[in-house]
């Protein structure tokens, strides 16, 4: 039977998974998710996934690809796993796509959100998807900040070293801090993100909103094209990937 | 040395919790608060909690007191204890009162918020938080129908049998149903609640936004004095319980 491609659009809550991608020492969600496909189309499946997302940080809209030449129509498969996965994985959407669609190799736009609780003493329901701060964030000032870095730059700066990149240059398209009474949301959408960028750049902002940075050193950093002159990578749990955008064909 | 005695303002994710009071059966917020304080003051103490929130409730503002003769500066146990206690559970607050304090036995107004996630798929980061309803609901009908609960009533209708209840006479103050965007607040405010009082009139309120009921139909519910006449019990993990106000002395 020929085989169809499909895409899923997938949301998790990161708490209890190391990440995304399968590796040896812990429980991921490409591997529950895999392990379920498997079940539901007897099929050997394991998924292609968009957003290698790091242990802790969550997802509404993260996509993966698989082949298989199962009866179900794409449109259903979303339900059919669903009754296969925990509680804190849900398929939002299957459906396919063209045979050649790959979720990283091509032109798309993602969008992450980062949420701060910026309260004097913690709120423990909001513990493992936000990050506590107990300072008092300017910001107008990180937006200030904020601005010096939508465009197309060499994100060096931001950037933690895990494998040799070739290219840094990245395009922000969108960074906006917004305050809704206790809660900071900054949300940010680019062409792609190197490793932790959006983390370093949080953690970064952070030190501008407490007023240890002035809003122009942010332009220094990315000028310096060193990692040493940012501010620290903000926590994982603090991390959304809301959605990722590819072109309509 | 002379004992005084100390309010606590208590935060929690009733999550992986039984609920607030000491059972034989699992492990409680209450509990965990008895072991904390007996460590740090070397006393053998049981708080006396204002709310016996049921399993799965969360609390911003819960509040307990004891008797102690411990040389902490009252205003620094909250500090001290939240060493001793687990993330889940957060000192907001802890002040001396007057000896003859007692967190239930007094005239004091309450205020819970239930919270809706209301959306076609579950959202998994909120799954523990938020009452996932994906049926369209009509928020405007809701608050129709809440107007008709709000003042002096009796709530037999709203309570389920626990324990005998002499008098199911209660005030709610304050009963609004609010959306912003995907998310539902319904907020109530009162001096005092039945048993599962807010929950079944959230299950109730999400009836009438479901267009199962009319919101004339809540006014009969209350008239009927009849619990079999009103709406399902909403789930637990929805409920958050904001605020005990007392009277200032």
């Amino acid at each position: 039977m020929q085989k169809k491609r499909i895409k899923l659009t997938i949301a998790y809550d990161g708490t209890n998974y190391c990440g995304w991608q399968v590796q040896p020492n812990g429980i991921t969600v490409e591997e529950v998710i895999n392990k379920a496909l498997c079940k539901l189309t007897g099929e050997d499946i394991a998924v292609i996934g968009a957003s290698r997302t790091d242990s802790g940080v969550h997802a509404l809209g993260n996509v993966a690809v698989f082949d298989s030449a199962t009866s179900i129509p794409p449109e259903r498969i979303a339900m059919a796993l669903n009754q296969r996965l925990p509680d804190d994985i849900v398929i939002v959407k299957s459906e396919e796509v063209a045979p050649d669609f790959h979720p990283r190799y091509c032109d798309c736009e993602k969008t992450y959100e980062y949420h701060i609780i910026n309260t004097r003493m913690p709120i423990p329901t909001k513990r493992l998807t936000n990050y506590f701060v107990s300072y008092d964030l300017d910001v107008e000032r990180m937006q200030q900040a904020a601005d010096y870095l939508v465009g197309e730059h060499d994100f060096v700066s931001f950037c933690n070293v895990r494998t040799q990149v070739e290219d840094t240059v990245r395009t922000v398209t969108e960074l906006e801090v917004l305050r809704e009474g206790e809660e900071i949301t900054i949300r940010i959408s680019g062409n792609g993100f190197l490793y932790n960028m959006v983390r370093i750049i949080v953690g970064t902002l952070v030190r501008v909103g407490r007023g240890f940075y002035t809003p122009e050193k942010v332009k220094e950093i990315l000028e310096a094209k060193d990692r040493k002159a940012a501010g620290v990578t903000a926590p994982a749990h603090g991390l959304m990937l809301v959605e990722i955008r590819y072109p309509k064909k």
